[in-house]
């Protein structure tokens, strides 16, 4: 069990979102109140795009988030227009760097709130369908990792929704084979620095929550005092496991077995697949 | 908020105190239910006796205690017939190795739960009257080990019970000058190697919790069928912030303002009053 | 031992100057050259101004610097007018955040090299002449650190060279009243986010190593190839505990005690005089 | 490059032999001497038998092992009669716990000095060549855990030097079909708890160095001053990459493409050659 976050929009201090708000990621990390984990302390990061650069930077520690002084200087000093942000609850490996969130390839990034049961069963399995030029990638040993460079494997930079769709259809494949009744549970965030794709999904149809937020330009109307929603872009757009703050008309639970793309123009959210590779 | 737990008896490894028992201290470290704070994971510490020293050996650390391979490791490998253990919270102060419980000088060791109310606005004064001797053996930030060196400079190694009323008083008396209604909360625990003081006091009189275990043999009768009671000695005792395990009979609460002695013979329980030093 | 850095000038990624150089910042972390010790693995730390913000951002770990994968994401992704950085090589005191160098103050920050002699016979009374209004600002255990405190209790914010003579005065005061022949070892460097001091001095006057850089205007004509400095401005400098790079002509030692003035306008060079406060 | 030790004979405080010696392991993770590099400084383990267990206990720690107080603390209060340790310098795989030596499988650990060369474009090939039963348990992503793993396949609990054999020609032969020229350099130790045994192979037959001590008998009148040799019994044996302390006759260097065996009974020292499995 784990809590992500995704913000797409006008360029804001990072701690605007991962801080101030009540209820943010950061408490969170201490006391998620939908999460079948209420403690996320195994580890967390962040990354973020700007500075003209492409490939995206990332903090990422094994500590809990919410003692993590780096973490908090980091969040005062650096303004993004689009970061992803992961508080981890262990499921078993090691609290480590390499097992933290956000995932990067590249200039994509990858987080992950669920997971492969047991994983131990069928890793070997799920690792050797890794396209072998990408297979001295995965640095860490998380089943998230590897549904990232599986997603890699079956075009995640050309169409991400179906390559998710694919690698989910191989883990549910595999693990069946296996005996393994539900094989996957999820909701994963993934980006490219342009758009946000974030899915919820499992096998058994009763998926983690996801939520994303309201557009903007209502928003305003409903919240005409609230600075924030004043001051940001109509095109800014939060992704979150669970909500934050306690504004009724903010958030929007991510329909069972869909995905969203958060990008230029409309958003859009559409039935996710498992299909065959 | 912490949580802590003192063991004297019969050897022992350490994992069967601090890992096996349904809510071990460990399981506290994430879900405690008693404490202000449910989640103690700003580091953790343990300090033990054994093998013909005088000095007891320390293993202390800064992440959470449940996902600490190394202190597995050591509780499953070390066995002693006396130790403490405590689980962090931190009401502000770094998440640190020095800043870790259990603190200690020479053969003697002190865990703390609680704290000094505006600490920060009383440090200086609290500090000057560490026996300057004694000064340059603080290593952390803690009001918990200026205590320890407080009861120390009031006589701990001679008579625990005063240094620590002592300390309180001094506590209370500077606390008091700076307009602090209550400067101090304090459940403490300190040993020689030999016997273990466990002292229960507030301000306020509303102390944390402190237990502790029933004498072996009346709980040898009510659980006939429990290995671990069969096995330990007449004389083995556990102090505890909250109860371990789920066995009625087992576990006295420490009365408010009053501390117990853990020694050879008879253990005993006494008012506590802060005294001028 | 300690090795730090402190730049000035043109706004430029972090790495440029403590990745990029040969014999960067960073491999002196593994080798320097100059040091006492040749190893400087017990933590480190940079501070940077920019954004907009009056105070600095840092970031500090406990690790050796050359495996840390987080200040390799930072200084690849923070462009800063003027940033500080040091590695640390521990004297006794524990590797632990708060002992990393930067210290902060508000907008000042301040990195030493060097060591106040027999410290924890003179801690308490050094801490004793610390402004009892700042006294809760000090966060670790080192020397340096009571040395920034010493010297904002003197003024540091209204004129930092008398600040820091009257700070040395009486650290060498204090030892030689303790029988310390040489109490203080020392380049100090310390920053508004405006200007650069620099400092170096010991009572024995065989001071540690300290350089800074020649105008860029000379070093455009020796190195018409350099691309760095073509590109930096006129009123870029560095100083340095030791030279990066192997350029001739570059670096030039800031002599035995004697302070340097990096700001708008003119550079300056002065004598330094321990003065009573 | 790594610097390890293996210690057989009578049961002693580890810090004996990690500490106290002159140039001790502990300094060698500082200094070394003979190494590659000097600095071993990215992490660090030690595993030692007893209690009467027969899984060996392990600490593990990312830091510098010259400034780590647990180990200090550990080293002071545990005996042992048999004990690994190693000090780490990365070749590039992350500094983190699970990649620290020694390694463990059920009663067995593992040290590694030297590498697999370009190890990340053989890695797929290796590990499709470990027991998929074994697979789970690899959990770092070190090419000296991969060599531990096709031990374990090829049956290094029956016969340790056939299965280092068969490793050492799997390796060897897939690098190069992958075109590497040297494709290992090795010292290995690995042990059951009972016996030791230490490998000094190279694919360029120029391999790291290695020592053994001299039978303690002998010792004995050289030495007839040194408390330790005189304590210690006369089957005891130290393997180390570098020579501890300075007396002449200690230390014996393995022959190049060689392997000894530290056992009840006498020591022996064979030809290492690898064999097709």
């Amino acid at each position: 069990m784990c809590r992500w976050l995704a913000y797409s929009g006008s360029p804001i201090p990072l701690e605007d979102v991962l801080y101030k708000p009540d209820h943010s990621l950061i408490d969170q990390s201490m006391h998620s109140r939908m999460g079948v984990e209420t403690t996320n302390a195994d580890g967390f990061g962040v990354g973020w795009y700007g500075g003209g650069q492409v490939v995206p930077a990332r903090y990422r520690s094994v500590g809990p988030a919410w003692s993590d002084r780096n973490m908090r200087e980091i969040a005062g000093h650096v303004t993004s227009p689009l970061f992803l942000a992961h508080i981890r609850a262990s499921t078993g490996t090691a609290v480590q760097q390499t097992n933290c969130h956000p995932f990067r390839h590249g200039r994509w990034m990858w987080v992950h709130n669920g997971s492969i049961r047991e994983f131990s069963k069928i890793k070997r399995d799920l690792i050797l369908a890794v396209d072998p030029a990408l297979f001295a990638g995965i640095g860490g040993e998380t089943d998230s990792e590897v549904m990232l460079y599986l997603a890699l494997t079956f075009g995640l930079e050309d169409d991400p929704p179906a390559a998710v769709e694919r690698m989910v259809w191989l883990v549910e494949d595999v693990g069946r084979r296996h005996g393994i009744e539900h094989p996957i549970q999820m909701t994963v965030g993934t980006t490219d620095g342009q758009s946000i794709w974030a899915f919820r999904y499992s096998s058994e149809h009763q998926s983690r929550t996801l939520f994303y937020s309201s557009a903007v330009r209502g928003l305003r109307q409903l919240y005409p005092d609230n600075p924030v929603i004043q001051r940001v872009s109509d095109e800014t757009r939060l992704v979150v496991s669970e909500p934050l703050g306690d504004l009724p008309g903010v958030w929007n639970e991510v329909p069972e077995s869909s995905y969203g793309v958060v990008q230029k123009g409309d958003d859009t959210l559409e039935r996710f697949r498992p299909r065959e590779p």
